[in-house]
């Protein structure tokens, strides 16, 4: 159940990015029937993050909380929608020494995650534009 | 590691719709290092599907090769992306007759998926357009 991979070791979760936790949650958790796991306020108030199980990984509801933040734009051009994958890493600081060696550069720092954890950014371009982000295991 | 759900088992797989599986590939594989398992086409040569190792779950490219599938119409909107989720099922026809009365229309019939596997797409409308699909564990 592990990857053949030198940084990464499976999927951590895959984000959606939403407008409002409460209209997703009748959704994800009232309709499809996935169990909440956790939900907090993350990043000085920037963000709200709600983990659902999907048993062999996780969903992530990301909503953007404050005004002016960088995912309104998001999803004004595409509504409710699959935002990024999310690797699992042993080590995110470790992780953000090796990556662009391996080709994948990322963003300038690691951020705040879910419960506690580190979490980084990859850049999107070398990706088809595909969003990658890591995170401690 | 399993989902606490009447039907669904955990992810199988997650979709990138892709407009080159070879072009794809010197992304996936060749730079963010993923392992391939399995590559084929299916559904009378419509589309392509290929299958790489995230080691909990698996990253499958989607590639429609025929003129005129209405996959090449959501391309040309957004260019290679996440396109849809999959979750485990024990068995497809029971959950084609199961998921309409958990509030999760369907799809008017199964569709054949990888590895000789039966999928089934549920309607997007229910879960803010995000496509979810169903296949065999």
């Amino acid at each position: 159940m592990t990857m053949d991979h030198p940084t990464f070791r499976g999927l951590d979760h895959v984000a959606l990015l939403v407008p409002n936790t409460e209209e997703a949650l009748e959704v994800w958790r009232d309709r499809v029937g996935l169990k909440v796991l956790s939900s907090e306020v993350v990043n000085n108030g920037a963000v709200r993050l709600t983990h659902l199980d999907l048993g062999n990984t996780h969903l992530q509801l990301v909503e953007p909380l404050q005004a002016g933040h960088p995912l309104h734009r998001w999803l004004e051009q595409h509504g409710p929608g699959l935002h990024h994958l999310c690797f699992k890493v042993d080590d995110v600081q470790q992780a953000f020494v090796d990556l662009p060696g391996q080709g994948l550069p990322t963003a300038p720092a690691p951020h705040q995650g879910t419960q506690g954890k580190r979490a980084l950014f990859l850049s999107a371009a070398p990706t088809q534009g595909i969003q990658l982000e890591v995170t401690g295991s």
